[in-house]
């Protein structure tokens, strides 16, 4: 039986989605609850796609494979029972057994907050991005508007990609919204590269700053260097906001 | 030379305010970065009072004295450059030799902050005490205003305070405030027992569940009975607000 979950992590404390060796991830901790109902026979876990260390999820989905003979409904809360206080499953349903977090994605939202105030908030510093200078928001929303559609984005790509092949990704939907002191980057598209939202980000900053006008974007995007783009903002203002599935899912 | 420093801490990885061996404190993270700069020269620092495990502070007050020849307008900047990221230092300034931040108190106000939503939002865990129940509002605001003025608060008071003498104390204001997805209860006094805005705000919580009518408040303030209050709120949703004193400091 394939079961979809989506769940919601906070990002500080954990060195990314991936497992890896002695450290805390968050893939390693699913696994480890899920080995543990099934009785130490080993549970793999497959996302949607990898998160960095600092970045958060909203709604990220996972799936995997069981046979235990638990009802669906009870799934939800065995597993936030066991799992740790920063980890939650929202929501779980069971799927067609070829149903694939990451093969079957549709589409991708990402959020990126900015606290936009005079004064730090020691009580925001790993969920948003603090910027006290004045930033030009009509000179960003224009700039971001040139993400759109389908590119080659390789000048936004991060250089520790360990992607081959292609850059070329498509940009649904992007938007600069004001929410009282937050600033909220919502990017939405078929696929994301290494780093894609984080320098995106930095490079609107500059724009926000006046250090880069909103028509470079267009170069930026035709000259496939890495180096010509912005600094890649730090992971704490990023969130996995949405991943969305063929109604099939 | 005596400084007053305005300070701000996030009480989520910290043992309390107050130093102690072996744990990661406010005080001992001051006193640690004090110390350095004066080249080893212990320097002891007095706050407002303590907060406990898990509390956060706005506006903590503190003093402490100095020797070093740096100007008052630097100070901000180089305690902050050496104050580990859940500690700030909002504002500093010279200060009579006389003044005191423990004893020249006038009032103190703490605001705690409840989560009141259908979703527990875990980014929120330890900055707010998430509620899903419904809560009758008007009977907490108006059981809030029986704590107004001046009583023995003995109810109010955790089994494990150090208080000796009387406990009597004087609670000038009091507000049940609703904003958007939080109920905010501030509370401003003259003193605080152990616990006891944590105490008062489970008891209202009580009220406001309906497994306590407003009319109790008198007869629980009245028995100086601990076990006859409510249980006391979690830390995580308390924040020392503000500390204020008489004009002259």
């Amino acid at each position: 039986m394939r079961l979809k979950a989506t769940i919601s992590y906070d990002g500080t404390n954990f060195a990314g989605y991936q497992i890896q060796p002695n450290a805390r991830t968050v893939q390693g901790k699913l696994e480890n609850v899920l080995t543990k109902m099934h009785k130490g026979q080993p549970v793999r876990v497959i996302a949607s796609g990898r998160t960095d260390q600092g970045v958060h999820a909203v709604g990220q989905v996972i799936h995997f494979d069981t046979n235990l003979e638990i009802p669906v409904e009870n799934w939800k809360k065995a597993l936030n029972t066991m799992l740790p206080e920063d980890i939650e499953v929202l929501h779980i349903t069971r799927v067609a057994d070829h149903f694939h977090a990451r093969f079957d994605v549709k589409n991708k939202e990402y959020r990126y907050i900015l606290l936009h105030t005079e004064k730090k908030d020691i009580f925001q510093r790993h969920y948003s991005y603090f910027i006290k200078e004045q930033l030009n928001l009509d000179a960003m929303k224009k700039a971001s508007s040139c993400f759109l559609g389908t590119h080659d984005f390789t000048s936004f790509c991060g250089s520790n990609s360990t992607v081959r092949g292609e850059k070329v990704r498509t940009i649904t939907d992007i938007a600069v919204i004001q929410q009282d002191e937050k600033i909220i980057i919502r990017v939405r598209g078929t696929g994301f590269l290494y780093n894609m939202v984080r320098i995106i980000v930095g490079t609107l900053l500059e724009v926000g700053l006046g250090t880069r006008k909103p028509e470079e974007i267009a170069e930026i995007i035709h000259v496939k260097d890495r180096s010509k783009a912005g600094n890649t903002a730090p992971a704490q203002g990023l969130y996995l906001w949405k991943v969305f599935y063929e109604e099939k899912s």
